[in-house]
This record gives structure tokens, C-alpha cells and sequence, in this order.
């Protein structure tokens, strides 16, 4: 069954989940010989829109530029004596086109401007899951804060418990990261321009076949796409590329920081919030993995380092760099299914996560009341002195650690506290500070 | 005259240039002691703002919050058992505050307030040389590329002469990215936020010492420290940073291209440009090497190191995470100084870059005419049919390089080209395309 | 007090603990300024043994080549011209020796071969507290692991409990990779070989100065500086950077899984282990935070990028590169000192690290016994038949958790288990597999 | 044609010359079911050898653990859920195992046994070609070493001409670099150990299963796969993954340095090497581009990355992480993968280089002469005194670029400079120090 694959393909063994998401068969290399045939196709339609090419041959090119038509396997294995995967593909387009309208086939075109313009295009269409995904993710998220706006629970700082904080204000601010990748996805997203330079970016050889107004041409193949028009060709401005690099990399870590969340409050000990279908194990049936936040943190792991090279790419030497270039085209795709998957995943995590406050309250008793000393210690301040309010609390922490009693109770105990309402300053839930209001703003964001 | 500095300090012996721009001094270990104790006086200031302080305890906070009184060396080696700087230095600002207005230091905040809003006012001051460095810059470039709007050179892709394209089509794309860098510079430092939660994000402590109002204090407090006011506390939603650092190595990746390519350019065999002012060597006394170029490649050689190690600090367990948040500091500040005396270098290169059109011209003869056979592929069409003006080119081009002569003379020997205008079709200065109406276009941003 | 330093400079104030290492102090600019000038007196002395220069200028350099004497905050400042701060070094080293010996300094070589040799210099020093550190952190936990031999707790996988393992094996694992990163850099260490290759590595200089053997020089050079000799100048064969940033990244990220450990056991809930000095908190005084483990975290965050920009400097071009040599010396420095950091922390953690094996007991039983579960299965296999054994498993398993029961109790409820030893295959103690000698056969190793 | 590949599918149309390596073949997901089902296999095998299971179980795995039976693409769809390939794998193996000895598969093991063991027989795999090619490579170098021992070219430094060197000198470090690479990887390979764990390191299922020795078993299931034993469970003890990371990280960038001075070296201005079958353009027919050269850049450029992303899962938290072990998987096959295509094209690379010694004698009189500059200024010094050599050097050169003459015309005009072998003193062929001797010692390496 196997058969059917080149012995070095790739379907994502490796990459669990990764189907999940739209942008995996977007940016596959099937996806990728489409897009690649979709820049050709529209150079000969800009080119036949302004007169410098017959309708019939945009018509002919068009025609034939269907990924049916050709092999991808081929275009692949001689890819490697040119270095990309244009030059077979021209000739093949060129000969499927016919005799007649082939010489309309990439005419002054250079491979980077049909490898750049494919790229472009793989990534409007790869995000538009990626966007979709977050929405569902932002919606479920608000969903949970709204609903958890007063839920207590520990907040937690260096592993410790610190103050109380509320499960609404935590969800509030996974969501408000979402936002912030939606954002600057769609911002960059809509600025994807088309390529279009010729052999050194002077987009001299169409001149040579008779376009007399490069901004036209540039225009014209821009609307044929769908892509923004560029100011220049930039085959050596990295921009886009570095842009995309930045957008991406912001969301794996966005979203990574809701998994390495729901990651701690799913352990054992804490079990405060469950994915909703955890993963099976081999060997223990009764587990429940947090399979999704697992895999959501592995692609946060891993997106810096290949954003890292899609920057590094910017030092792009002379007119076409010997290396740079070429470095950007897989750990680019590797982005996009990356955080495509890792959407996909959190979008599952978020609409399916369960929330348990009843841990979240029984865990709140963790430091038999110590979780409320900043709070008491302001309190108890107007009543005892600042000074003496520090040093008794001190020494009650000392003694609710090493005779394992609640710190309300040793409390209780103290003569000066007499007539104090410690019911009130020891409860957390009333410990929570400005988290309702602070969850209130956050969602009021759209 | 080294018994100054403890032996483990850093004062740039390893960084030749990080002095050339004002952002090594706004990042030094004294900038960061000013931005924190600027930070705490602005809280105790916003603070009497609202009616939570008395206006004298802002007095005296301010007053006292001046670098000239705190050790940063002691301060350096008693950060270590609380893992930051903020905790002795609210000791030292208390004690030196007094007893009267000391307890209205640091009032309600915690560790990470002070270090992320001093972090912010770090990045907003040391952004401001960069500026004003990419400001020298691209105006250098555009000058540059307005000058040598119609100067012919050759174009090179893959390392190999393509075909001729302008210098200042190149400098006008240099000068691109920089406007890039710029834009993106610019909107990231605007946006940059004070950090105000308190222990784990709830301004619970504000509220226990009288703060009726999350959001009033917030805005009091951004706007003593001249920063923007977070929606809500940021402690783990590390937007800000990410930002950062997408747009501190796109800066560095950006100036990179210029760097490269004027290394490229300036090569002893190359020589079309070169630095104003080369840097000597120590055995060669003739050499002049490309000194600022060669900061300006390394420079973008660790910067996307730097920002993956950002980016990956997105995922921030709890309500402060225990090594994400501690792993940021050096980095950020490394990028911050090494884009600073990135653009330091590259305003100066740019405004000192000599650029030799001779040698240009010299160059693009260096193939004995080849580089203008697309152009001659193009023109010979009409006259001769696709297919024989592809057939004679591909002939005459192993001829020029086999018999080591020019292009042009082997054309005027063939018979089937008498009475075309030869000269015409084989001038590289009439084979650049639309370089001059894309610089044109290119310099009209602003 | 802080105007001794230059405003741009850092002494620690962002790294807190780094003083914790005497990496620290061999690796600031006042130690690179003296390896700087002990590679220049070595080189002086290797010449002179050679008869190459007299023996007194060999004093003569050797006794003016004091770190006292020369001014490291102006040498960085000059630096900048030239791109690296052995011109002015040489430059005031040869005016500190006088007129008659002066020229015997650097005579011959390039500022390379004394930059490089300085680097290898600080490496060999600053990996030695290096070493001593990873040797009190392995017989820390070898300590740790012998005896808490059979300490059960629960053995975690994907933040789950899957079946009970000991502290012990945890330990002996912990310092496994202590002993694999003591091995690691050692063996680097031992091989870091001097660098003398004049100009352009062809020890040209030395042979117009005279030197008739290139080996001999070189070899002189190398004892001289007690460093290795190297084969051939490595000017761009950058191995020993590179095995380098390799053992160092290793060994922070061998660090970080202890540090990842001790925080996952110290959480609130957990408790299973704390650290012997725990860090205080600005505004809760209860708190203990693993500030050690938090700061080998952070290191290990930050190291992996240090070392990619470190291995991209292979790509070296021509006889001295334009950026990838001058890219290696902050991050190589940062190293060293961040895993000199690390390993001090690593070794006070270990050797202060409280172990509660009574948390790690109570812990054991908050999954209800399904800790045990794949021991039962395999035990009741005999009994009832796979198939009956596994579906009575997972029946039980559910009514556990949604009965809120032990296992042990339903377990002894059923009648087809009536007979079968229940304590003996439910007690965890019992289900730790070969715990035991897996952590004798680690600790065997030294 | 497409149509038989899922869309997401990769079969290296994005990574030109991929194929080149018998590496790619050993790493796709084709590659990855056989090294499971291999993994599965000898686990039934090291059991019955040790009286665990029947000898008929180990046959009938055996026997069904062939990759035609599985689906994997199916697989790679199942195993988002469980978020590893191994669970539906061993339900699939089962099933074709049949009733009878069906419970023998996977018997005791944990999905990370099967996966680290099956990556590991992938690494070792995958590496055979990559050693291969790397002998091929040294070879080639090691003849063009030996045969250009005393070509003279410019050495070139910060891309300035130097002082003279040669082409052997030159390629006998590249290949130091190719011999370096080899031990690393050499030593690594032998290193790399099968995992045998359960389920969380404790072989306790294996106990539970009757398993009295651990080591025994171990050890049996070592010589089945053709693995090393480890001396415990790695399951999050990563050092074999990290010591890949290294040594491919090294490999690459070793390969690089070698890609990276072809570029400059070929570049049509300088022309001393051409790659024996450079690619075509799509634009341009005369243009023959070092595209193997390109590509290796290329693959420097993104190994260091990929690497640390490695290094980064070295902090492994717990008995088996949620997000770190996942996050090797394809970062280590792209690495294999990446490094194996390199070694593919540096082996062509090297056996089909074009030297052009001409090229290299026409450049050196690039400087008219001051490449020599350094061996006159020595040379001269006894005759005139060091100062008054300089001097006069130093106006010469001025001279000699601004005047556009010979340095060594300007000298023989020189009154003091009568009876002086200028001839000797100006030929680069005699500057060339002990690069021979140096070539001669760098090739006794085996």
C-alpha cells in the first residue's frame, strides 16, 4: 500500500494532527504545483490583458496549467539540476501548451518570479484556515470567560502559588493573545504581493516583448492572482517572507502559551481543567493525555527557530541570492502546516476544554490559607500597625507549615485580631482584586 | 585602570561600534537602574495621582529615585537570590526614602511591574537613536540612488552576471527595507505598554491599600512613565516582547541586505563600491577593509538567534513562568544595542559609500557580451524566428567564451543579421528595463 | 556610585547568579583583555625559543603585557575602526614595551591569530569552575539517588501519572546527563588549540621573519600558551568553536531537565521536592520559589540559539570572513558564562535539594490506585484471562473516578478475585519494576 | 498524476537535490513504518530469546511486520489522536499478527520504545549514505589538494586580496573540515542505542511479564535491532538526540564553508573554480549557475536551527514530556535528510570541480602588486630600516592606485632600492609561506 509513495515522501507520519487543519492540504506539494501553475496562468492572462499576448493563448495557458496534467514526483526528482522546481515545470507547461501558444508560456519571466508568486499564494491560501481556527478558538475562549468570570482559582508565579486570580481573567488572556495573532495575521496576510521581475528585477524582458508600462504589467498580473501589487519586484526584499516569519512564529507561541497552561492544570495533582477527548496510551488504558496542548506546545518548540531562518534569509546578496532564497521555501511551508495544525488543535482544545472550580477551590486550600497573606497583611495593617501585622503573619505562616493546621484557624486564635471579621479577609474568592472587571475588558475587545 | 569594573563586566571590548549609537548607552546596566527606579517613583507618583498616596510620598519617591545613589554592581550580585534585580533595589529605595514615605514604595506591586515597565521604557529610549540612525540611512540611500538613477551595472543572480540592471535601482531597494524596518520600527514602539498587575495579575493589592478603580490607576501610571496603558496586565501575554523582537531582527536583517551586498560589491575584483572609510589591518598596511559592512553581517547573523529565544518565551506557564520570563532580559537588551549600533554603522556607511561607475562598466564587459543575450534573444526573434535567434545565440555564446571574443564582433560576422542595428541591441545601458521608472517610483515613499 | 561604568556597560544586573561561577569573572572584557595579552607575550616567547627574537624582548613583552597597564573601556571604544580590538591592543602594547623590543610584538601575525587565541584562552579558564561545578552537581545527585534507592513516587508521562518509578532512578538519571556533558566538555576542552596563521594562514610573515619550520612555530606557540597545536591555521575552519557551542549547549539543556524536574516537584500541589534556599518574593513574604531551577531554565532557553549562531559561523567564505568570525564572539562569551551560571546553580540545587517522600506516597494515590493499573492487568491475566482482565480493569477503573472509590476497594469486591492477593499487586511499592537496579547500574559509572 | 498523493503530501518538490542522498530515502515516512515495524519486531525476537515469549510469536511478528501490509497514510491520519504513530501501529500489528500470538506484540513497551528505537535505526540508517558521500568528498578533496599544492591564488580576507595563498592549502581545509565532520558523525553513529523502557522507564511491565533481568533484555533487544544497549531508559534522558543534533549541525556547516567559497570563488568577476555541471536558467541559456554550491548554503543556512530546536528538547520534563519528545521528530529527519542531500551534492560538488590556476595568476595582479605588499615591507626592512620601509610602501601604494602602475615599476625606480632582487621579492608565487608544507600535513590526515 505503500507502494504509492516515493520512498522519501513525506504524509505526516511525524506530523500528528497536522491534517486537522485546512492549511496542511494547502500547502502540500500538490498545493504548491497548483499555485505554481496559477502564477504561470496569470502571467499570460496580465500579459493577453494588455495586449501583449493573444486571448488564446491566456485561454490555452490557463487550460492547460491544472495540476492533472503534470507529475509531481518528476517535477521534484529534476528540480535538482537547476536547483528549483520552475524550470522543469515550464517546459512541461511550455509542451502541454502546444506548439502555437507556448512561447506565451512564463515569457519574461524569471523562476523566482513563479516561485515567489506560489508562495504568496500557498500562504493567503493556507492562512485563511489558520484565521478561521482562531476565530473558533477566540470564540470558545470568550465563551469560557464569560462563564468563569468569578470562578476562583490559584494564580500561580514561579510554580508557586502566589494570590488568587479567577479562571475568567486566565481565559480572557489566552484569548486576548489569539486576537493579537489575528491581528497581525490578517494585517500581514493582506499585504502578500505577487512577484514579477524578470531575470534581475529590472522586468526588462518585458519590455523587450513590448510592455511599455511596468506598473501596468505588475497591476494587472497582481489582479490575475489576487495578491497586493508590489512597488518593486522584491526578489532580494525579503519583506513578506520576513513578515509572515513574524506573524507565524507570534501565533505558535500564543497559542502555545494556552497549551503550557492547560498542560499544568490538567496534571494529576492539579486537575483543574481536561481536554475533552484526551489521547489513549498504549500501555496504561486509563489514561488521558493531553494529547492537543502536547502537540500545540511541540509547535511553539519549534516555530521560533524556523522564523529564525526566514529572518536570516533576509541577507539576501546581488539580484538572486545563492542560498538565502532557496533556505526560505520549506521552513516556510513547515510554518504554515505547523501553525496550521497548531490552530486546528487549539480551536479542539478550547471548544472541548473541561473545567473543574471544585479543584480549583479544593486547591485553593493547598497553602492552608496562605494564598491570602498579601491581602491579610494589607488588612490587618490599618489594625495592628504595618510593622506588626508583617511579623505576626510571619510567624503564623512558620506555624500553619509545622503543625499543618489552616492559617484562618491560627488566626482565630489571636487575642489582638479579636472582633476582626477574619471570615472576610481569609476567603479567597474576595481576594481576587479587579480580575472580574479586567475579564469585563478584555472581551469587550472584538 | 581596569580595577573599575568587576572582572565579569562587559563594556563592549567584543562588540567594536556598539558605542557608535546612542542605544548602548540607554542599555547599559545604568540605563536599566534608571528605567527601574523611573518605573517605581512613576507608581508612587500615579498612585498620589488618584488620592491613594500623599502627594509628598511621590515627592519623596521621586527624589530619591535618582541612579546616583544605588550600586548597580551590589545591586547585580544581590539579584541572584531572588532571581531579579527589583527585589534589593526596593529594599535600597525604601531605605533611602525614609521611614515617613518608605512603606509607599513599592506599594501594591510586584517584582514584575517594575522590571517589565523599566524593560519598556529600556526598548522606547534605545529605539529612539535607532530612528533617528535609519532616518540618516535612508536618506543617504535615496540621495544614492537619485544620483545613479541611469548608472549601469550588472546584475547577478546566483552569484553569475544576469543581465544589466541600475545602481540606483539597487540603492533605492536598500533604501526599501529600511522604510520597512522604519514603519515596523516605529508602530511597535508606539504601542509599547506599562505593566501593572501586582502578584499574579489582578491588582488585588491595589484594591486592598484603596484603589477603587483598576483602569484609572493603569492610565496614571502609563502615562507618568510616557508608555502606552495595557488593556489588561501583561505578565504572561508577552505581545510586547514578540513584537520586539519581529521587528529588531527584521531591522537587522534589513540592514544585512545593504551589508552584503556592498561586501559583494566591494571585492577586490568586484570594486563598485566602497566604505568610506575602510578600517586597517594590523599586518597589511594597504588594506582597506569593508569594516561597517562586515559589523553589519554580523550583526544579522545573531539577531534572529536572539528573537527565536523571544519568540519562545511566548509560552509562559501560570501567572509569571519560571525561566521564560527571566530567559528575555539578555536578549532583548542584546538586540536592542546590536540593531542600535547596526544602524549606527549603516547610517554611516551609507552616507560615506563610494561608488565607482567605471568599474561598473568594466564589469558588465566581463562576459564578453553575454549579459545582454536575453535582451539580443528578444530583439533577434522578429528578425530571425524564435527558434534560429535561440539556436545562433546559444552557438555565438560558446564561440565568445571558447575563443575568448566578444558577442558583438561574432554577431557582426553573421550574414543573416546585416543591416540590424547591432549596437543597439548589445549596449547594456539600453538593456536595464524599467530601472529607472521602478527607482523613480520606489523613492516617492516617504 | 555607577559612574565608574561607562553608561553602556553590564555588569549583571540582567543575569542574576552569574557571579555564582568563576566562568564569570574568566570571561568578562578584563579577562579577554588578559588572554589577549598573554597570547601576545606567548607569541613573543615561542619566538624567541625558535632564536627567531632575543630572549629579552620575550621579557620585555611578557612583563609589559599586564592587564594593569592598559585601559579596557578605551581599547573597546577604538575597536570599532578596525572591527576588533587587537589593533589598538597592539598598538599600546607596543609602545608599553619600548623602542628597542616594540617591534618584536605581534610580529609576524594577525589580529586574528591573537583574538582566537585569547578565546580559546578564556574557554580552557572559564570551562574549568565549569567542570568543578558539573563534579559537585553529579556527586550531588549521586548522593540523592543511592539514597533514595527505592523512594517510590509516581512516574509522570504527558503531565499524567503512568505507573510508579523511585526518586532514586529519577536522580541517577539527572546526573546521567551530568556526566554526559562532564564527558562532553572535556573532551572539547582538551582539544582547543592555539591559532597562528599570519595574514592569510600561510605563516608567511613568520618565514620572511626567519622561521624556517612552520610546525616547530607553531608548536612552540602552543606550549607557550598551553594550549593544543593545531594540524593547520583554523582561521576558517571554525571546528573548535563549534565543539564548543555543541558541549555547552548540551550541558545547559542537560541542566534544564534537572531544572524542569525540581520545578514540575516543587509545584504547590506536588511538593515532592524544594530547594534548599528557596528565593523570597517582593510582596509575598511565605513565599519559597525555586529561583535556581527557574534561572538553569531560563539558561536553557537561551543556550540552543546561542549555539545555532555559533555552528552558522562554519560558513566562513575566503581566508577570514566578512561577519561570520566577528558573530562568534558575544555568543561564544555569552555561553561560557551563562553555562558557568548554570552549572553554579546546578550545584548548590543538588546539594541543597530537600526530597519529601512522604508528598511523593500521598501523591501516589490520586489517581485511586490506577497508578497500578498496568501492573494489576498483567497480574490478572493468569487469573481471568487477558480479555476478562482488561475489561474488568477499565469497568473499575470508571467507577473509581466516578464513584470517587479506591480501586483496592472494588477490586476486593469481586468475586472472581476472591483469593488473589490484592495487597501485594496494588501496592505501588511493589510495581517499580526494576527501579532499583537501573540505578545501581548508573551509579556505577564515574 | 497527483492524484495518488494525499494534498498534503511532501515528495521533495520544495528540496532540490534531496534525492541525491540514499539519506532521503531512509527518512520518509515509508522509511519510518519499516524502522517501527522493525522495532516491533525485535522486541518479540529479544523476548523469546529470553524465554518470554514463543519462539513462534517472534516468527509470526516477524513475519507481519513488512511495510506492504500497513497503510501509512492511514496511519499518519490515526495518529493524531493518541498524538504518536505507534498506537494505531501496534493495533494494526496485532490484528495482522493474528489471536494466537497477537499478545505478544508490543509486549510491555510503551510507544516511545518502538518510536526512539525506530528513529534511532532511522539515524543509522540514513547516515551510511551520508558517510559515504562524505569519503567521496575528501577523496576528491583531498586529489585536488595534492594536485594544486602550488597553485597560487590571492588569499582574501574581510573580501579584501590579502596576501597570496593556494588552492591546495585551500581545499586541504576543506577537507580537514569534511575529515572532521566524518569522526563526528562516525562516533555518534556507533553511540546511538535502542530505548527500552515501558511505560515510564522502570521496565516494569516487562517484570510483570516475567522478565528477571533487565539488563538481559535489554541487551537481547540491542543485538536485534543493531543498536548500542543503553545502560538505562533515554525516554528523557536526550543526549543521543542532542549528539545528533551536533554532529549533523557540524556537518552541514562544514559543507557549507566549502559551498560558500565555490560561490565566491566562481563568481564572474573572480572565475578560479566553476562547478562541473552547473544549472541552467530559465532566462537566460548562457548562464551557468553553481547550483550544488547554492544548495549546500542553503542546507548551512538551516541546520544550526533545526539543531537547536533539538537541543531545546533536552529539557524534558517528567518521566516522558508533553511536547518536547514530539517536538525531535521532524527537526531530526529534516536535519538527516538536509545533511544527506549536502553530502550528495558536496560529493558531486568536489569531484566535478573546474580549477582555473589562469584565473587565479590574473587576479593576483588585481591590487597592481600590493598583494605582495607585506613580504616587501619585510624583506625591505633590513635593507632600509623598518620605519623608512614602511613609509616608502606606504606612499608607493598610493601611487600605484592613483597613478593606475605596477607597485613593482614603482619600486625599480627607486634610487634606494639599487641592486635589490625586486623580481624575487614582487612574485606571489614565492609569498606563498609554507602553504605547501602545510597542504603536505594537513593531507598524513586519514
Amino acid at each position: 500500500m505503500t507502494a504509492a509513495f516515493p520512498p522519501h515522501a513525506d504524509t505526516g507520519l511525524l506530523a500528528p494532527g497536522r491534517e486537522l487543519s485546512g492549511a496542511a492540504s494547502e500547502t502540500g506539494d500538490p498545493a504548491y504545483l497548483r499555485a505554481l501553475l496559477d502564477a504561470e496562468a496569470a502571467l499570460t492572462r496580465a500579459q493577453a490583458a494588455l495586449g501583449l499576448a493573444p486571448a488564446a493563448a491566456a485561454a490555452a495557458v490557463t487550460g492547460a496549467a491544472v495540476p492533472d496534467g503534470f507529475d509531481v514526483r518528476g517535477l521534484a526528482a529534476r528540480a535538482a539540476q537547476g536547483g528549483n522546481p520552475v524550470i522543469p515545470l515550464v517546459a512541461d507547461l511550455t509542451g502541454a501548451v502546444g506548439e502555437e501558444y507556448g512561447p506565451y508560456v512564463h515569457r519574461g519571466a524569471t523562476s523566482q518570479d513563479i516561485m515567489d508568486t506560489a508562495t504568496m499564494l500557498v500562504a493567503v491560501r493556507a492562512l485563511e484556515p489558520v484565521l478561521a481556527d482562531l476565530g473558533r478558538t477566540e470564540r470558545a475562549l470568550a465563551g469560557l470567560a464569560a462563564e468563569h468570570r468569578d470562578t476562583v482559582m490559584p494564580g500561580r508565579t514561579l510554580t508557586q502559588h502566589a494570590v488568587p486570580t479567577t479562571f475568567g481573567l486566565k481565559a480572557a488572556g489566552w484569548r486576548s493573545l489569539v486576537l493579537d495573532a489575528r491581528d497581525r495575521v490578517t494585517r500581514v496576510r493582506e499585504t502578500l504581493p505577487a512577484q514579477l521581475g524578470g531575470a534581475a528585477g529590472t522586468l526588462a524582458a518585458f519590455g523587450a516583448y513590448g510592455a511599455g508600462d511596468a506598473e501596468a504589467l505588475t497591476r494587472a498580473y497582481a489582479r490575475e492572482t489576487g495578491l497586493a501589487a508590489p512597488v518593486t519586484p522584491w526578489h532580494t526584499l525579503r519583506t513578506p517572507i520576513a513578515d509572515l516569519a513574524g506573524c507565524l512564529a507570534f501565533t505558535a507561541g500564543a497559542l502555545g502559551k494556552l497549551a503550557v497552561d492547560v498542560l499544568t492544570l490538567s496534571r494529576t495533582e492539579i486537575g483543574e481543567v481536561s481536554e475533552g477527548t484526551g489521547g489513549g496510551s498504549s500501555a496504561m488504558p486509563h489514561k488521558a493525555n493531553p494529547v492537543s496542548a502536547t502537540l500545540l506546545v511541540a509547535a511553539a518548540r519549534r516555530a521560533p527557530q524556523l522564523a529564525a531562518t526566514l529572518y536570516g534569509s533576509l541577507v539576501a546578496e546581488d539580484e538572486r541570492p545563492a542560498g538565502a532564497w532557496h533556505a526560505e521555501w520549506e521552513p516556510l511551508r513547515d510554518l504554515l502546516r505547523l501553525v496550521g495544525g497548531a490552530a486546528g488543535h487549539a480551536a479542539g482544545l478550547a471548544e472541548g476544554l473541561r473545567v473543574h472550580p471544585a479543584a480549583m477551590r479544593r486547591n485553593l486550600d493547598a497553602t492552608r490559607g496562605l494564598i491570602v497573606a498579601e491581602r491579610l497583611s494589607a488588612a490587618l495593617s490599618p489594625v495592628l500597625g504595618r510593622a506588626r501585622a508583617k511579623e505576626l503573619l510571619t510567624e503564623l505562616a512558620r506555624r500553619a507549615h509545622t503543625e499543618d493546621r489552616p492559617l484562618r484557624e491560627l488566626l482565630s486564635e489571636q487575642q489582638e485580631l479579636r472582633g476582626v471579621d477574619l471570615d472576610d479577609m481569609s476567603d479567597p474568592a474576595r481576594c481576587t482584586g479587579f480580575a472580574g472587571i479586567l475579564t469585563d475588558r478584555a472581551l469587550e475587545r472584538r
